[in-house]
């Protein structure tokens, strides 16, 4: 079968290898759609994530499928397999870790020491074919397209933050980035009963998209003070800030942004520290969050998928085929940031 | 009356002025203890807070009498006043604000735009008498000494940080600085059940009192590395951080030593900001929070006091006579590092 293999920086192979078997535990799904995420772009660009040892709890290195944003069709079960069965449309929630963790046995599953994702540190889902255990799967109800299945990953990243936060129904936000994660941060904001949502970002395009799918207000902080904008129309600041840009002006901003007794969301990952005003942080009654991928919220979010409470799909600007991955999907996200999620299929 | 007016940096003069007289809805206290306050010393040492301009809620600017952690005696009260009367043990809580203020409509007086002090943006406890509102008053049982009420200012904001924390009992906690408010926060610690508490700082004096209010283990950060203690005793880390130290070489040892999951409360006023990692924030799920003084908590911590939950007495290291305010209490908290509270007395 065909599949896209990461082998190390900048080295990602469409090649043809052996269709894998299931093994005790685990379901076959015929990959419909992945979604191509920051992380894939982490691995390739900058090697991040990578697996050049093997993997303490998947045991495998590279080469190994990148992909781990991805909805398909069961096509076999193994016979111990009970939840499953062949035709069963489904998601992979794709954290691996060992069971016997601390954090696991507490049921913060995100937080083990060695946790890893299948598509990064196991065989993922760029690929025709993709076997995982059962414990990784969730099926998807009727309603739920299996384009919609495969934005259930980034979506459960943004929903989570939202949910981690202290954000009730009748607040105002401000999200910083409109990249995937920042618009899909909008869709949930959305739908937990934001009064305003306003979006910065320095490309317009990306505002334009953060407009159609919820955001009340842009900002280009290029061309505008975010600060100044946001004085002029919310005398007391915004209730939550969610940082999903990851440098510096944007953390200064979202902290200068935010009423007192205000929360800030960190989505991002950033590169380098960031240098923050401890004494405003207590003078102004400030929390600031981070959370990690997700736990326990892969259901909710399908169900708020099937339910219309979020259009996710809105996020997909671009669906490519598996074999121009790299050209017109990686290296095209690197440079083109009119780009928002981009669904690549072997059949596309 | 005797009263320690501050006209300025490095400028508190023990006078004699007139006798306040109570207006409408206020009381006179025949004032017993005052403690005083590291506001205190930044106000003459540094100039921080003084009032050169009359106070947008007092009117009033200096010479103004300092002081505001204050227990008493009611000698005299308005005629409108109700809740009061001659011979009632009291303690003052100082803070003073707009009461149309948007913060203050929302009960959250502490966040007031406007916010002051009694005993430094208007006439405070050093003095033999002092007029305040009697909305500002709070009764003392007559189990709680009068040493106990002008505790229980700093007590407040200690425990304040505990209730504004996630902190639960059963959870492990390390306090950086053992100052008064470090001490005072073990005592609160120690009150809502925690397990362990690791009190850190420089001063083996300060450390030593520490334990004496209930620190479970103490780290002298000049002798050991406070990240290599933490790790081999707590495999995990630690679930809460109390900051009372307010430099960056104390706010990144309690984020290292910090559980995944766990949180940063910020007490401490930092004079410059702080460098962090927001990566390492989302990727081990911190929570940095900060709280301002107090807000409706003074009968919870006379309460607290009175049934004998915080021994808070064990703060005071020393009691000086007003006439001494300056070197034997301010100049000296400035350069010993030995003393925790120190209370004043026009009549010690």
């Amino acid at each position: 079968m065909k599949a896209a293999r990461i082998y190390g920086i900048k080295d990602v192979r469409i090649e043809d290898i052996q269709e894998p078997d299931v093994q005790s535990g685990q379901v076959k799904i015929e990959v419909a759609w992945t979604g191509i995420c920051g992380s894939d772009l982490h691995a390739y660009f900058h090697g991040i994530g990578i697996s050049t040892e093997p993997h303490p709890v998947s045991g495998r290195s590279v080469p190994l499928t990148l992909g781990h944003e991805f909805s398909g069709v069961v096509t076999e079960v193994a016979t111990d397999v009970t939840k499953f069965a062949k035709g069963d449309r489904v998601v992979v929630e794709p954290l691996i870790f060992s069971e016997d963790d601390y954090f696991v046995k507490q049921g913060k599953y995100n937080l083990a020491n060695d946790a890893g994702f299948i598509g990064l540190n196991d065989d993922g889902g760029f690929a025709e074919y993709a076997v995982v255990d059962e414990t990784k799967v969730h099926k998807l109800p009727d309603n739920v397209s299996l384009e919609e299945g495969a934005l259930i990953e980034p979506t459960a990243v943004a929903f989570q933050s939202v949910k981690a936060s202290n954000f009730k129904a009748g607040s105002s936000a401000i999200v910083f980035g409109a990249g995937p994660i920042g618009l899909l941060t909008i869709i949930s904001l959305k739908a937990a009963g934001a009064t305003s949502i306003l979006a910065v970002d320095i490309s317009n395009e990306r505002l334009e998209k953060a407009k159609e799918v919820g955001a009340t207000l842009t900002i280009n902080s290029m061309d505008e003070s975010v600060e100044e904008k946001v004085a002029s129309l919310f005398e007391h600041g915004i209730d939550f800030a969610f940082e999903a840009a990851g440098v510096q002006a944007t953390f200064t901003s979202a902290m200068n942004v935010l009423k007192k007794g205000g929360q800030l969301m960190i989505l991002s990952i950033f590169a380098q520290p960031v240098e923050m005003s401890a004494m405003d942080l207590v003078v102004r009654e400030i929390n600031i969050s981070g959370f990690l991928g997700y736990r326990h919220i892969f259901p909710e979010v399908i169900d708020m998928v099937a339910a219309g409470q979020m259009d996710v799909k809105k996020v997909i600007t671009k669906k490519i085929a598996l074999d121009n991955l790299v050209e017109d999907g990686i290296e095209l996200l690197g440079s083109d940031k009119s780009q928002a999620k981009i669904l690549v299929s072997s059949k596309a």
